[in-house]
């Protein structure tokens, strides 16, 4: 069994990671800290975990972390880089879904995220960990940084595109909307029944803190910088994110063939037959990513649809397949739900 | 392996039972049916089974149903009374999920279902599958009524009190409200989305056909007919029951004590802490039923609240649940998804 | 042009004031007050307002309240009992759409409310507003106690059988569902979308705010106390709030055609015909109740359902009605909005 | 008073008009036909409009549409090019809300339309009844093409910058949200509540109808052909259409300005502040396009935010707009409600 220890499990991103934790096969869930709601049982925060985790919150003082094989940090931005290298020098491995260790120019990094960086070192230690690039990087780190999920959803789109050398990088663009839970568990105004129910709009189209993630990670696939215009909108849904991707063909290419091939082997990306529209909700509650190719009416310009759930595919599923990959489990192993529809 | 086949894997029931069956270890689909799609890939209508359900829809002439050890009817009604027979001659369990073999009089139920009785005779043999009541029953059954989603709600949250006598059964009031997947996969107006959503109404308040049928069980545990008025009402959501429930007490007894001890061994069944409310999405895409029981103000009244997801616990899931049973294996075998929530 | 002021302008009975105030031909309003806000725009926190209000919030010290002819509290409870005197001894009228009013047995209300009253005296000078009941007294008020949501939806539901003494008043049931903007613009974890949608649940079972103001209102029509099981319900939608009541009649009574006499001047009470069941959309945005009346099978239970806007009838349309009556307006005045649906 | 009639009045566009002409202080509805529910009152349909509309619907054959003095198509496509020539004989204006006379070239319409086109000439006729950019034309019309709903909220959000010239016209890309309302009050699987809700997708990305009128809209403005990728998404709410809107500069410019002056005397286009988002409830029920426009992190793509409501400027709001322009009244006539939000 692989002991985990969850550091701040009381977000979308701490439950998610616990429910598919209580039905992982080889994991189990050793120690959660809150310091805000320590001594309260998990399942009292969380009713849909009664019966399944009886752990309580403890402070991160008294939880058994270093006992851990893996610590997931579900914590704001700025936490894990406290805490990491002590976690790390008692041989223990470190997922962080935050975006502590994502970016690797640290200025930049400082820029989007208003503080300085406690420990750059581990930023270029940190192995970036979205398996379907990065497998083999995965397996041996020590550290992962759990990408984004407007970025996972948006590289794997671009990947195939990127990677074959058809497009214009010069100028590509993401229109991508979140469902709400994307907010997080936070009591914003904003993020209310009242305000966000049947209601859509864009926010940050100035500038949003996944842009640079993912023009760092186009630009590794593309050898070079890549020009990306990245818009985000807030939809009225729980979870899902939908990724709709346009950029200009300089090659003739059968698109299906190439986006079937290059994810032929990967277990959670689903290529949809040619004309498919790939909805949220055929992947809510799973680890996948359906990914669509179009070139509407012939034309030059290629229009890529991408869907997953943020909090799985987006954050906590894909933390643990990057737990499998970084413990020499089977890469889906406790991640095999089928999606829930309706 | 459990041989299951599916007739009419269409609504929303047949996909949640390919859902279930998919991740059920001891068992596997091995026929759908579906005269209107025949030939058509199941998870070409459901694309959340890509990859996961590989079989096509066929006609019920070409099904090897008689080859399967169980078979769902997950039909409207009338249909499973015309097929059982032959199934059951043939030595296949019968699990039907709409209303053929609830109703023991068949006047009653030929009255509310408007049609006529095709076998009175197996509707006396069949057995209702509601395990917490009549879980010995099931296990030596040929042929399961699966319960209404409805009368799965409320039946659970009245049997404490019914059992014990504790409650004036001369009048009993459930105030229910649904989910609008309870409806059916079927193109009908009052449940397009822009009918349904952010709105909220009663229906059938003149009568609605699970009220027979919980009025049925309701008295089979008191020994005695019962009064009972049941308003259904449609609420803005895709999943979920919750019932209210009212009753006035006959006698002083301490209602958390009784409905934990009734409960005490049931593995779907929760009963909530004290002043607990339970909500619908903590048992979302689950078999459970959460329950809670309140006596407000210190008075004579007694509340309880019931909540299920109907197309689990109030369908599918409660089908399955019946398989095991029927099969000897453990009643929680493949059902023991955590639920999804947010 | 009446001139109104608002104090407390940030939440949705606030915004929904000036949604109906900026559309009344007879009023407009000079003030709005909001300490937090002072200095901001109404129409940058409400963009819905842009072009329409032009007003800033200020802080009540500089806010010319005193000069307005009618002046709304739209603020949490306890505050507008600090301010009332002042603006009455000065000649203005007030409005208070939270409870400070609308209980008359003082100890009652400080038990529920958590606080002592500030000034009893103004308590037994107010008149409780809703028209339909205490059309006289308001005209001729000076303060005036805006109903609550639930009251409102109840109120009207019940009136006709306890006027007529028709149903025993010993066990009356009110099982209430109410939109998610009842529960106000505040940022609380409960209320954030991800939490509140695709969910459904009852709240404060153990005892709720509006059952003492629900249980006096009846018992002034019936002339004596009565006996109210109240319990409320959040569902997963805006705006709405529906009531269905639950009471044994006592007497043989047409239902259809009391209800029909005693609404049939009134505007904003729609009596739907026999076998009706009024949708919350259909009153979405307007300031009406709709009500249909069902004896179900025939028996002795008498089922009232009624449904309102709760920002409009529940809160701030109700208190433009009231307005109207005041200053002898038409009492539509400004209120004849239709309804938007879907 | 203006006579109106309404062919088709039993989908949203058709209800939606009832409720705009139901508060029009100059307009009345006369007639109302549908061939399918003749007899039926107008109210028993549509709940809402109880109290407020009388009429009940006629077959075609019996309305007095020739004794109207304008007539709306609310109809299927391919029903008003029937018709229209009669009416416009009798002297009767007509105002299609479906795309018979929206597209002048013939081949092309017939070619998304599916069917041949029964009177050419009365397109060639026609005026496109978009009045920020046709106001004159619509006011002299006998026959207005009402604008389809993308196309409504694509072409104001391009409007300035083509009409300005300082955008490149060989790639444009619309990517579009649309409620659920904007399928039609049609029973089809794919628009019921459980499909549609927590759920996000795009449809028609190899070719949706709206794309020629909208290209044709946009060549029209910048004298020349162009090249526009359009993408539509369906969104989980009733009402709304976000379009986010990309193209490459080729001039700089003050964006904010030019689109301040563009849309300065326009009633129903509100241009926001810099780096503002608007939402889609922010016109909620009411006849606005908001638009902000944003050129992120200074880079040579301009990314235009556009919203309305769907059912009314980008439908029956915008007829009733056209229809105030052919008679003479004041543009805004019966449109001045304020969006209802929350």
């Amino acid at each position: 069994m692989i002991k985990a220890g969850i550091v701040g499990g009381t977000g979308y991103t701490g439950v998610e990671l616990l429910r598919l934790l209580a039905q992982h096969p080889e994991a189990e869930v050793t120690a959660i800290t809150s310091r805000k709601e320590a001594g309260m049982k998990v399942a009292e925060m969380f009713p849909s975990l009664r019966g399944r985790v009886d752990l309580a919150f403890t402070t991160p003082e008294t939880a058994p972390l270093n006992a851990c094989d893996v610590v997931f940090f579900a914590t704001p931005n700025g936490v894990a880089m406290q805490q990491a290298r002590a976690l790390l020098d008692a041989g223990v491995k470190v997922i962080d879904l935050a975006a502590d260790f994502r970016i690797q120019d640290i200025a930049e990094w400082s820029k989007w995220y208003g503080m300085e960086h406690a420990c750059p070192d581990l930023v270029a230690e940190a192995v970036y960990g979205l398996p379907e690039i990065n497998r083999d990087q995965v397996k041996t780190a020590r550290l992962i940084a759990n990408p984004g999920c407007y970025p996972t959803a948006v590289q794997l789109g671009f990947l195939p595109l990127i990677e074959a050398g058809v497009i214009d990088t010069s100028w590509l663009v993401a229109d991508c909307k979140s469902g709400v839970s994307g907010a997080g568990r936070k009591a914003e105004i904003g993020a209310l029944y009242a305000e966000a129910t049947d209601n859509f709009r864009a926010y940050a189209v100035a500038g949003h803190r996944h842009q640079p993630e993912i023009r760092q990670g186009l630009a590794r696939m593309a050898g070079h910088d890549v020009n990306l215009t990245f818009v985000p909108h807030l939809t009225p849904m729980i979870r899902g994110i939908h990724a709709t991707l346009y950029a200009r063909l300089t090659k003739d290419v059968d698109l299906q063939t190439l986006f079937e091939a290059r994810y032929a082997g990967e277990y959670f990306v689903d290529v949809l037959p040619a004309k498919g529209h790939p909805e949220t909700r055929s992947v809510r509650a799973s680890n996948l990513c359906r990914i669509a190719v179009h070139r509407p009416q012939g034309g030059d310009i290629v229009v890529v649809l991408s869907v997953i759930d943020n909090l799985v595919k987006g954050a906590s599923g894909q933390a643990v397949q990057n737990m499998n990959l970084l413990f020499g489990r089977s890469e889906n192993t406790g991640l095999t739900q089928v999606p829930v529809s309706p």
